[in-house]
C-alpha cells in the first residue's frame, strides 16, 4: 500500500453476466449513467459492423486476421467464437481504465466470465437472475421478437447457466427492475468502500503507515 | 446449504465502529429506520438506569451479580468494563435475531469489534472515520458539550483508534452526512446480495443443487 502523493486507487473490474432475457443490458446501461466513474468495457470483434454502430463504441471493429495476431499475443483477458465471429475482451481496455483510476464494467456471458475470473480472481462477478423461469418464459414471449424454438433454446440456456451463479460473489434477482438497478447500484457502492480500496487515500491522510 | 421448505437464510451480523464525534450514533439511528429486517442490538449493563432510559430498549439493566454470572457462563459476545461499569452483549441475543432471519446492527467500540471478530468472522465490520483530525476537532468544539481536556482526549483516542480500521472489512468517511448514511445502506443492500445470502432461497427455485 502506498502513501506516495498523487497515487490514486486502481479501478474495480465488475463483471455482470445473466440468461437472455433477465434485463441485463438494461441494467447496464442504465448504470453507467448513475457512475461518472464507470465505464463499460469495449470488446474487439470479427463480425461486421451493423447500421448505427460505431467502431470503438458498439465494438472495436477487426479484422478476423488481426484478431488472430491478439489472441497469439495474449492480448485478451476472454474471447470466444460465437456463430463464427470472434469476439473479446483486451487486457489493454481494462487496464488502462483501471490505471487511469475508472472502475469497469463488462457486460459478459458466463464462458467469458469463466475465463476472466481466472486472471481476475480481484474482480466483483455479479449474476442477475430471473425471478423463475415460468417469469423469464414469459418475458421472452412478451418481447414479440423471438420465433418459439428460439425462446425454447432461451430457457433450455437458462437452466444451464443459472447453476453457474454459484461461483459469483453477488445475485441480483430481477423481479422488480428498479429494486434490481438499486441492488447493482449498491453494490457498485458499497464495493468502493471496500478497506483495500479506500486504504490507499486514508493512508496518506491519517498517516496509517507510520 | 439446505433447500428444505421453509428454511430462512440466517440474518447478518453488523458491527458498526468509529471514534468520538464521527456520527455513528446518529447513523445507526437513521439506518434501522431504512430496513425493517434490521435490528439494533441491546447491550447488558451493570450501570444505574438513567432518566428516560428503558430497560430492554435502551439496555438491558441488570446486577453485578448477574453480571458475572453471565461471564462466568460465557454468554457474552464480547463484553467491557468502563469506568467501573460492565457493559456487553449476549450472544443469545445475536443468535435469536439472526435465527429468526433478521440482520442485527452492533454499534460498538473499536475494543468490543476486535473480540467479537474472533467469534463472528463472518461478520460484516465497518468504521466511520470523519473527513480528518482538523474536522474531527471542529465538530467536538461544535457540539459544545466538551470541556478543552475531554476534547484532547477524544482527538488523541482518535488517532490511536483510527490506525485500527485497517482490521474492518469497509471504511465509510463521514464527510457528508446523507452520503455516508447512503454508504452504509449501500453496504446493508449489497451484503444482503452476497451468493452465500442468496443461495438457500434460489436454490428452491432453480434446484440448483439436484
Amino acid at each position: 500500500m502506498s502513501s506516495e502523493p498523487g497515487i490514486s486507487p486502481r479501478g474495480t473490474l465488475f463483471v455482470v453476466s445473466a440468461p437472455s432475457g433477465t434485463g441485463k443490458t438494461t441494467l447496464c446501461k442504465r448504470i453507467v449513467d448513475i457512475f461518472p466513474n464507470l465505464r463499460q468495457s469495449v470488446s474487439f470483434t470479427t463480425r461486421a459492423m451493423r447500421p448505427g454502430e460505431r467502431d470503438g463504441v458498439d465494438y472495436f471493429f477487426v479484422s478476423p486476421q488481426t484478431f488472430a495476431d491478439m489472441v497469439a499475443a495474449k492480448a485478451f483477458a476472454e474471447w470466444a467464437e460465437v456463430h463464427g465471429n470472434r469476439y473479446g475482451t483486451a487486457i489493454k481496455t481494462l487496464e488502462d481504465w483501471r490505471n487511469a483510476g475508472c472502475d469497469v464494467l463488462l457486460d459478459i456471458d458466463i464462458q467469458g466470465a469463466a475465463q476472466l475470473r481466472k486472471t481476475y480472481d480481484q474482480g466483483v462477478f455479479v449474476f442477475i437472475l430471473p425471478p423463475d423461469l415460468v417469469e423469464l418464459r414469459r418475458r421472452l414471449e412478451g418481447r414479440g421478437t423471438d420465433a418459439p424454438e428460439v425462446i425454447e433454446r432461451r430457457i433450455a440456456n437458462a437452466r444451464r447457466e443459472i447453476p453457474e451463479c454459484v461461483h459469483y460473489d453477488y445475485l441480483i434477482v430481477n423481479d422488480d427492475f428498479e429494486q434490481a438497478l438499486n441492488r447493482l447500484t449498491s453494490i457498485i457502492t458499497a464495493e468502493g468502500c471496500r478497506t483495500a480500496r479506500m486504504l490507499p487515500t486514508l493512508a496518506k491522510t491519517f498517516d496509517l503507515f507510520r
